[in-house]
């Protein structure tokens, strides 16, 4: 959902002449958050292909593209590199040889939350689905029987998951803010809530019917209580207005636009949510998905766990949530914030919101 | 043996002020062909030790130093991003943290017979031990029973051999011209031959062990005639001369100084050849190395052989040639070209030896 704005806003950078198309000779932009799957190369697609865009608007003159992909050193970058190959050569076939030799690939591995990149040599920074996990679990968190925000939990476990995001997202604009050029713009999606009462089913339903179901093993005697006990996720979606705050209080960058608009948790669960059947698939997709974001945290942690018998009771969970009429609100929970920054080059710049956030 | 020189080397441009220390914000270094082990890691401290020390000559002050790390897509990079978090947590407690927070690493992977890198990017270049790789086996070479360059080769596969090693060090020549700046430099660390005679032992004896090798197991039916005829490899040890005139032709390069050194096969085979011990164990040293380099390519080629049994009867023959007297001068059979370079940051450059070439 990113993308359009994303490309749309690169070419605003050229059109309302904030850099000159012609005369500008490498741009270099950073996905932060890559990951390694097929999105990372539809990302270089959509940039190669809107600067390709711009150079037939410009008598073909077009500045050299630096894409800087970034994730954690754990990351498959492997994967990656093995995909370019074939990936440069549809750039060859599609845009020519000359203009694809203009195309530089990147990576730097290491968390976002530190410095990546050497003092303003950045014009574009993009940041999808990554914000939101943080750079550790707080601190000395007391959070028995859950694994997240839970709407049972003491005021002390919602406080500790919005200061550790607070100072997370105030470290990574901060650190962006040296690395990128005066009149570089960001654009980072991040999943946030609607509301902004953090124990709202909104905020971490779905984190607590994996506790739930992990919770299932220990009375199976599947998985130790004090396991469950100890295990907490990196993890926060914040209120719209919490990011807005931190841009200002860290003020660095300009706020351009803050929107926050809906996504499913279950891509094909669009219709028809009363048939039974629907009710089963959707609590599977959703199981898929959760387990695909934190299985490797859940390994770590625990070891060897049964894990398609931990997903198994979560979609069966899941599936009677949705009896119970709370799947809508389930399925939509993930509200996205979309942020986009100017960064006027300077730690001394004005943070305001230069239009109305919209929802 | 080449790192002491890429050292003084970029010490020497900053003292012979072809850039200001204290001024410049950004040091940009490639390392060519990095490979995923050891040497990968200790290039780059060796580079940020070298930093540290200019810092500490220069009132603490130091540029941002950005290592670009380089090699083949199917290169192991996740090895070296793994090996990262202890890299830069020993760089916090050898240097401090403000000292390390400067040092920035990533990675391009891609040949470096093309492009890799935006234009003007780089202050410094090295490679070491990779130019000696051809960006392919020359086309259509008629090689049969080998599967280099061996003494009783036809004149047409020397030839063959030579002009793919111009074409591929002229490309890469003028690729890194491009990615350089003014007064950049670069040193270049290959295998070369110490005589001009490509048939020489000095040339190929060690891969025509290796063909042998091979043509025993054909022998032993465990592998076929055609497999052996069709398999060549991209590799060529040029002669001195050849890359001064190389450098010479392309003409974007001053060469500084270029150098032939011995280096060993057998790291550890420094003095008592005589002994039947050290023959033996030797050949099997040089086994371990040849294999090394050669792994990938012949699974990829064969498919499932049996490599320890190729390299047994390997060790074996070199133990022979051993005690035919010829194991002093295999052992020495890989001189290395050292050159040093000086871009002047345009291809109309005159490129002349500064300094006579050393043996």
């Amino acid at each position: 959902m990113a993308l359009p704005i994303v490309k749309n806003t690169i070419k605003e950078m050229f059109t309302n002449h904030l850099t000159s198309f012609e005369k500008l000779k490498s741009f270099k932009i950073a996905d932060i958050g890559c990951g390694s799957g097929p999105n990372t190369l539809l990302f270089m697609s959509e940039i190669i292909d809107t600067f390709y865009t711009l150079s037939n608007q410009n008598n073909n003159q077009s500045p050299e593209i630096s894409i800087l992909l970034n994730d954690l050193y754990k990351n498959d970058f492997n994967n990656i590199f093995n995909a370019l190959p074939l990936f440069y050569e549809q750039l060859k076939e599609k845009y020519g040889h000359e203009f694809s030799q203009r195309c530089f690939i990147s990576v730097v591995a290491s968390s976002f939350y530190e410095r990546l990149l050497p003092s303003k040599s950045l014009h574009f920074v993009h940041s999808s689905s990554s914000l939101h996990w943080l750079s550790q679990v707080p601190e000395n968190l007391d959070n028995k029987g859950h694994i997240y925000m839970a709407k049972d939990c003491l005021p002390i476990v919602f406080d500790a998951y919005k200061n550790q995001f607070n100072k997370d997202f105030y470290s990574f604009l901060n650190k962006r803010s040296q690395e990128i050029l005066p009149k570089g713009k960001m654009i980072l999606t991040l999943l946030g809530r609607s509301i902004p009462e953090p124990s709202s089913n909104d905020g971490c339903c779905l984190w607590e019917l994996l506790a739930q179901s992990l919770l299932d093993m220990v009375s199976q005697g599947l998985v130790k209580k004090e396991d469950v006990d100890s295990f907490n996720l990196p993890f926060y979606t914040p209120y719209c207005d919490e990011v807005k705050e931190i841009v200002m209080k860290e003020n660095s960058f300009d706020l351009d636009k803050i929107e926050v608009y809906k996504c499913n948790w279950d891509p094909n669960d669009e219709d028809d949510y009363n048939s039974i059947f629907n009710k089963k698939k959707s609590g599977e997709n959703i199981a898929k998905r959760i387990r695909a974001v934190s299985e490797s945290m859940l390994v770590t942690h625990f070891g060897e766990l049964p894990l398609d018998m931990v997903f198994k009771i979560f979609a069966e969970r899941k599936k009677l949530v949705g009896a119970l009429d709370h799947h809508r609100r389930l399925q939509v929970k993930s509200a996205a914030a979309l942020a986009t920054g100017q960064a006027d080059g300077s730690a001394q710049g004005s943070a305001h919101a230069k239009d109305e956030p919209k929802y």
